[in-house]
C-alpha cells in the first residue's frame, strides 16, 4: 500500500513557534521524505500538553526556534524509510518523544524506559541519520521538539520512537495516551509500585494528577487525597477516584503538615504533579517517616531546585521521579490503547475541548488559564 | 544467678557530659534499679561514634545535658524488672539505640526498623516508665542519650533495647556491632540492595565507609570507587573491597563529574558517609541517569539542607537515607554477631585503639581529629 506521496517532499499546514513568547503561526511547511530508520506519519489529532506551552514561553533553555511543538498525538504511517521494518503506511501509530530502541544500554538494563539511541538528535531538534531537520517553511529549516513535532499534519520521526497500534481504536481519544495519561498511571505502577490498601496524596489535580488518581484507585489505595489550590477540582477528581481533597489555601499550616495530621503520620505515596519546587518538597514531607515514598512528575523550572533536611530521608523516606511514567513506548503504548478498548482505563474523561488547528492558539490561551484538562486538535 | 547488686542503686564510674563543647567528667554516679521493662547492664567495653562527639559539641539542637554519652557498646545483663522475659542477669548484650518492640505501626509495617516505642521517652533523656532518668551523681538527676548511655560502668535501658548475642563472642570486639558497622553493611544489604556486577562509589573512608565497602564487596560490586580527601585512607579502604580511590583534591572538575566521566555514566549506587550537604548532592548526581540510587548515611549539622535539580529525580534517579543501616536491632544484632564469629565480616579490623574509661577524652581528640577509625573503651 504504498502512497503517491511516498518520497516525495509533502507540502501541509503545521503550527510553526518562530519565537519563544510569540503566538504559533500556521504556515505552509515541507516535510521532507523519510530517510533510513525513519518514519513519515499523517498526524489525525494532537492534543496539548505543558511542555509544548512551557517551550514556547522561552523558560525551556533548550528550546529551539524555529520550531513544530507537540507531542501528544495519534496519526497514520505515511511512507517509510530504508530499513523500518516494525510499521508499514496504513498503520495507526502515536508517536512517542521517549524512544525504545531495544538495544541500547538503557533499554537492555531493565531498570528504566529511559532510551538514548536519538536522544543526541533529537536535543538538538535534528534527526540522526544527517544531523538535518526534516521540516522547512519555504526552504529555511525548522527544528523538531522532542523527537516528534506533532503540531504539523505530516511528521517525520525514528522508527525507534513509533508505537504500532490497535487500528479499531478511536485516534481522536488514544492521542492522550502519548504522554499525560501514561505519565500519571505508570507514576503509580511501576515507578511507586502503590500497594492494596496504601494512603496516597496527589498535589496537583491536572490530566496528570487524574491519571495518578486513577492508576492510585486501581492500585487499591485506601486514601486517595487531592490537594490543588483549584476548588473546582475536587468534583472532578471524585470521578477519577480522589477520596478525600484538601485546599492549601484552607490552612494556615504548612501543607507536609496538613496530611501527616490527616493520615496519622503521613502518606505512604506522594506525587507531585504540578512542576513547583515548593510542593515538591511539601510531598516529600508529607510523607511517612520509614518508608513514604514521593515520586516527583512535575517539570520545574529551569534551574530551580528542591530542597530538605536530609533527615527526612535517613529516617527512611525515598525520594524519586518518573518520565512517561516508567512506560517502555513502543512496548507499553499499545498495551495502554488495548487497556482502553477494554475500558480498563479512561482516556474521553480527559477531553474537554476540541479545536482545528486553526484555533491552536485559542487552546493554549484556556491551557495558560487553567481553564482545561486536555484539548485535542483535529488536524482535519 | 540474681546478683548481689540486683534491687539496690549501683555507685560506679561513669564519664558525664555536664556542658556541651566540655570535656567529658569521670564521676561516680548513681544507677538506679530497672523499673518494669527495663535492662539493668554492665558495660564491659564502648565505643566512641560520631554522634557522641556531635551532641557534646553542642551541634545537635536536641542535645540535653548533663548527660551520659555512648551508644556503641556491649556487656552483661546485671538484673531486669519486672515483665522483663526476653533476658536474664548474665547474658551478654549489645545496647541498641534503635528498638525493636515487634509491636508497633513501625516494626509491623514490614518496611523499616524506626520503632517508635520508647522513643518519646529516649527523645526526653529519660525512661519511658516514669519519664525520669536513672542516673543521678550525688542525687541530682543526669539525663539518658540515645537510649543507651554506655559510657558508664552501669546503664539501664528499655527491654526493647537490648539485643541477647551468643556469650562466646569477645565484647571488646563486638561492641562495635551497636552502631557503625551494621550502619554500612546494612545500607547496602536491606538499604540500596546492591546487585552483583554493580559500580558503587563511596564518598567518605571512616568506619561507616569502609563498612560499605565490605558489604559492596560482598554484594559482588564490579567496582567499589572509594572518595576522601585523605590519601592516607587509599591503602586501608583496598582492605575492604575497594577498587579504586578518587581524592576529590586531585581534579579541577566537580567530583560529581569525575565519577560520571570515569564510570561512563555514573555509579549504580553511591554511599554518602561524611555528613557534608554538599557532598549529598555529589552523591546523588555521581548517579547514572535511569536508576542510579544513592544513600545519605552521614548525619548533617542541624538545620542544613540538601539540594539538587528536580530533572535529577524525574530522569531516574533515586535518593534514600538509612538509620542503622535498617536493620531491626534485637532480631539481626545477634545474626551480625553470629557472622563475625563464622568469619563473615570484619570487626577486628575497624579497631584503632583501646583505652581506659579515664582516658575518654584523649580517645575523642583522636577522633575528632580524624586520626582513628574505632577506639573501644573497656571499663575495667
Ligand atoms: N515527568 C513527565 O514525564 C511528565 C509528563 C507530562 C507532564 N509532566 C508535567 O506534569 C505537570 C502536570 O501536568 P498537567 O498537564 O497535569 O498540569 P495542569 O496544569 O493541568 O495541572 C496542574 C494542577 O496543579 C494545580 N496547582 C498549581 N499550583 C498548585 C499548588 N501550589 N498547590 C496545589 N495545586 C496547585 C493547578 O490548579 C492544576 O489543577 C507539569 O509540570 C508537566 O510539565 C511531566
Ligand atoms: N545513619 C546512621 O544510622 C548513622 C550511623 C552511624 C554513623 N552515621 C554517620 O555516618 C558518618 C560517618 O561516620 P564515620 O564514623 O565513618 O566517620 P569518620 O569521620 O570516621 O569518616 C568520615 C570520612 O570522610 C572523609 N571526608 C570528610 N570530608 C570529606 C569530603 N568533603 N570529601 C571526601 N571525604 C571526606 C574523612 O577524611 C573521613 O575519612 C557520620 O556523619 C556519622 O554521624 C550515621
Amino acid at each position: 500500500m504504498a502512497s503517491a506521496t511516498a518520497g516525495k517532499v509533502i507540502t501541509c499546514k503545521a503550527a510553526v513557534a518562530y519565537e519563544a513568547g510569540k503566538a504559533l503561526s500556521i504556515e505552509e511547511v515541507e516535510v521532507a521524505p523519510p530517510k533510513a530508520n525513519e518514519v513519515r506519519i499523517k498526524i489525525t489529532h494532537t492534543a496539548l500538553c505543558h511542555t509544548d506551552h512551557y517551550t514556547l514561553s522561552g523558560q525551556d533553555p533548550e528550546g529551539l526556534f524555529p520550531c513544530i511543538l507537540g507531542h501528544e498525538a495519534a496519526g497514520i504511517v505515511e511512507s517509510v524509510g530504508e530499513g523500518v521494518t516494525d510499521v508499514k503506511p496504513g498503520d495507526h501509530v502515536i508517536p512517542c518523544y521517549q524512544a525504545e530502541c531495544k538495544e541500547c544500554k538503557y533499554c537492555k538494563s531493565g531498570k528504566t524506559n529511559l532510551c538514548i539511541k536519538v536522544r543526541p538528535a533529537t536535543g538538538k531538534g535534528v534527526m540522526l541519520a544527517d544531523g538535518q531537520p526534516r521540516f522547512s517553511v519555504k526552504g529555511k529549516p525548522i527544528y523538531h521538539f522532542m523527537g516528534t513535532s506533532t503540531f504539523s499534519e505530516y511528521t517525520v520521526v525514528h522508527d525507534v520512537s513509533v508505537a504500532k497500534i490497535n487500528p479499531e481504536a478511536p485516534l481522536d481519544k488514544v492521542c492522550l495516551l502519548g504522554c499525560g495519561i501514561p505519565t500519571g498511571l505508570g507514576a503509580v505502577f511501576n515507578t511507586a509500585k502503590v500497594e492494596a490498601g496504601s494512603t496516597v496524596a496527589v498535589f496537583g489535580l491536572g490530566t496528570v494528577g487524574l491519571a495518578v488518581c486513577e492508576g492510585a484507585k486501581k492500585a487499591g489505595a485506601s486514601r486517595i487525597i487531592g490537594v490543588d489550590m483549584n476548588p473546582a477540582k475536587y468534583e472532578l477528581a471524585k470521578k477519577f477516584g480522589a477520596t478525600e481533597f484538601v485546599n492549601p489555601k484552607d490552612h494556615d499550616k504548612p501543607i507536609q503538615q496538613v496530611l501527616v495530621d490527616l493520615t496519622d503520620g503521613g502518606v505512604d505515596y506522594s506525587f507531585e504533579c504540578i512542576g513547583n519546587v515548593k510542593v515538591m518538597r511539601a510531598a516529600l514531607e508529607a510523607c511517612h517517616r520509614g518508608w513514604g515514598t514521593s515520586v516527583i512528575i512535575g517539570v520545574a523550572g529551569a534551574g530551580q531546585e528542591i530542597s530538605t533536611r536530609p533527615f527526612q530521608l535517613v529516617t527512611g523516606r525515598v525520594w524519586k521521579g518518573t518520565a512517561f511514567g516508567g512506560y517502555k513506548s513502543r512496548s507499553d503504548v499499545p498495551k495502554l490503547v488495548e487497556q482502553y478498548l477494554q475500558k480498563e482505563i479512561k482516556v474521553d474523561e480527559y477531553i474537554t475541548h476540541n479545536f482545528k488547528l486553526d484555533s491552536i492558539n485559542e487552546a493554549f490561551e484556556l491551557l495558560e488559564a487553567g481553564k482545561c484538562l486536555r484539548a485535542v486538535i483535529h488536524m482535519e
